[in-house]
């Protein structure tokens, strides 16, 4: 038996993420071979504990609830009750760990990043807690310098392969599936450059405001809450060369975080767009004179030989129109001048599916040209069931040592740096936040990112 | 008012394509200006005629019956009763025609081949038949020799841009929309040629055996009746290289169609199968000894610097298990070795769509590879009803003078002579006419084709 350690075990991200993947681990017959063990300040007994546990699950986990399944997910579950900024506790901790001959370990820090040094130091106390893995949840700090920082303190209790930076987006069905849409399909490959590829827009919008998280976001915003990490790990996947192997994966990933063009050579006002969108500063937990944007548009090149000349464009904000996360692969346009341009898109979420615009002669007694889609859409053709969770697929691949599909420091800091640069810049030059109102597609602004090239958004 | 005189009237040609055409015409409110003319050796009067056409007009119009617009229709139809192959018989006719100051003239010879040259002689009694315009239908002649004679004297009758061969395959919706699928989409544009596409099959099995026709089919076969024709027509236009205009369409087929790999350099045995259902034999009007082929089934080379290398395979033939019409363009597979080819395929009849199979990750905590199918079904997505039939949009390209859908000699004749030549090729060699079971897929010979290349019929 190893343990499975949660600090933070009555927040929101234990119940609507991890026990729903734990109950799914172990109701799918996995072997399941982990304590869980549950820290929580809060004077729960194990019993009570997995009471309120259980309607989580049955809201949130994605294979059906089952009684008897649940009870054996609570089986595996210790709730232990320590306040884990205090330091003497530990010491208790590592007691129950030692009667319990739990000597191998995985902490997962379901907390805010301001607790992890304290836990980490609390730690010392445990035999073999070094040894063990952690995973560490974003934001890993709220900015560059506290990130180095808090990595700092983390990489000098643990070992670098023992730290895994969760990157939820990595574990997307439709993320994970850009590559072997990208390297498996000559029709696709073949053309994957900019001799072919007119631009390439990655879109996040969220229909949500920012709800009780106005604290974290207003600290954060926009473009470190979604850009930095998640839309540019999407580019940086769309754009990579081939990865010899999976653990190559990072490698081929930074190696496109490197070419980006380097915000001093770029064209600030048509490269970022910053909106916030109209009653943001009334938000609780919000400054009131906030200037935290909202709202983030971006328009990179990345100046390597395969993408010379082909804009990137990201975009992502809260009270948007809609909620989805879309790749949009638009093509060169044909000689024929009326014809529209191919457009390979990927939805991400909600739905998951890959569609592809293309040209046919309108139908009857013409030569004209219409537009018409051919679509695969997974969500509809294989059964929901048979996908895990992202979450459940990360847990997964950290109790399997599979790396692959988590971040590296390296990354993070890199895209961190420049999106600082692509900031500070923006500043420099007196550019606005823009308002935005809610329910919309963002500032009018965003769309100004794309005329010069004469681009629209998909 | 222009006459369109159909000689064979009373055929089934007339009564299952031309006449539910022209109600088409008629109800879907195109303006129309023809006296149709129709000559029959029976002594129907012209209300028996309509009569008689009701019932067929109901059941092969694509428009829903309505009593009112086929009264519009036989508004503008005459029986003119009169034994074509009667030559003093066509003074009447003229006077027909004066009579009802009818002086410009279309006439569809929808009668057997052998007629084409009487009724050409007797409308030299008729004041400017000469300088009308005449639609035939294949069969063109027995073989090449009787084709080229009848050719002659149709071309000494009328002028070459008076006659208007129809292929009714170059009227299928489908065909037509092969050369905007190919042309004004990049991402199939770019890949279209040896280098990305393994090869090309066009397959038009039928499940019928040949009915009534036996006397036609058994002195034709399946080389002349489809593959000679229809087929090689789809051939060289999914081949051909970008007409520089609609009047350009035939150079740019002629040119794929000289560049086919000479007879004389083919190995026989690997590029010509030809089959007999079982039963054949015992048809009525068939032989009893006959060798007619029944199934046909070639390797083709484009010996040109686009198609180097690629084989085009053909396969048609009767009885067998399914009918349809259908082109798949295989492209090269991946370097990703797992990864199945991406195929595009082109359905042309019964129903209408475009699909593509590509590759995608297999759902789950995988990195296998699984095929996906995207489609566009147009006989979905589209009302059937805009779709017109390819007879009716033939006949009215022949009224507007559109000439850029019908054959011209010189493509029949190259077809007839390459088909001859591969023929000739393969008695020399003592090949066997292979018998094969109805409903089956034809003589396993003809998956030895592809067998060489590693190929695989679709």
């Amino acid at each position: 038996m190893q343990a499975f350690t949660i600090f933070g075990g009555t927040g929101d991200l234990t119940f609507r993420k991890l026990l729903p993947a734990f109950y799914n681990m172990v109701a799918s017959g996995d072997s399941f071979s982990y304590q869980i063990v549950i820290i929580g300040r809060r004077p729960y007994t194990t019993e009570k504990y997995c009471e309120i546990a259980r309607d989580w699950v049955k809201d949130f986990a994605r294979l059906d609830y089952d009684e008897e399944k649940f009870q054996k997910l609570t089986s595996y579950i210790d709730y232990y009750h320590m306040d884990f900024t205090v330091q003497d506790d530990y010491s208790g901790l590592d007691a129950y760990y030692k009667k319990r001959d739990l000597k191998k370990h995985i902490f997962y820090f379901a907390v805010a990043p301001r607790f992890f040094s304290v836990i980490a130091h609390g730690l010392t106390k445990v035999e073999n807690a070094c040894h063990g893995k952690v995973i560490i949840e974003k934001p890993f700090g709220e900015d560059l310098a506290s990130a180095h920082e808090l990595n700092k303190q983390l990489e000098s209790f643990f070992s670098p392969e023992g730290i895994f930076r969760i990157d939820h987006y990595l574990g997307k069905e439709m993320v994970r599936n850009i590559q072997t849409i990208r390297f498996s399909n000559p029709i696709f490959s073949n053309l994957w450059n900019s001799h072919y590829i007119e631009c390439v827009q990655i879109s996040a919008p969220e229909d949500l405001g920012i709800g009780t998280r106005g604290g974290y976001y207003d600290a954060s915003g926009a473009l470190r809450d979604m850009v930095q990490n998640h839309l540019f790990q999407i580019l940086s996947i769309i754009a990579m060369e081939w990865p010899e192997s999976p653990e190559k994966l990072f490698d081929a990933q930074i190696r496109v975080l490197r070419s980006l063009r380097p915000a001093k050579d770029v064209d600030i006002k048509n490269s970022l767009v910053l909106g916030q969108y109209e009653g943001y500063q009334n938000e609780k937990l919000v400054k009131p004179n906030s200037n935290t944007e909202t709202f983030a548009a971006l328009r990179l090149f990345i100046d390597n030989e395969r993408w010379w000349g082909t804009p990137f464009y990201i975009r992502t904000g809260k009270k948007l129109s809609q909620r989805e996360i879309k790749i949009a692969i638009i093509f060169r346009t044909s000689f024929l001048q009326k014809a529209a341009p191919n457009i390979l898109i990927i939805k991400v979420q909600p739905s998951e599916g890959v569609y592809l615009q293309f040209n046919i002669k309108k139908p009857g007694d013409t030569d004209d040209i219409v537009q018409a889609k051919m679509d695969f859409s997974q969500s509809d053709c294989i059964n929901r069931l048979n996908t895990p969770e992202a979450y459940e697929r990360l847990l997964k691949a950290c109790m399997n040592d599979n790396r692959s599909w988590f971040s590296r420091w390296e990354q993070i800091e890199l895209c961190w740096k420049y999106i600082n640069e692509l900031v500070e810049k923006f500043h420099a030059a007196n550019l606005p936040v823009a308002k935005y109102a809610p329910g919309s597609q963002g500032p009018k602004e965003s769309d100004n990112l794309l005329e010069a090239a004469g681009h629209k958004w998909i």
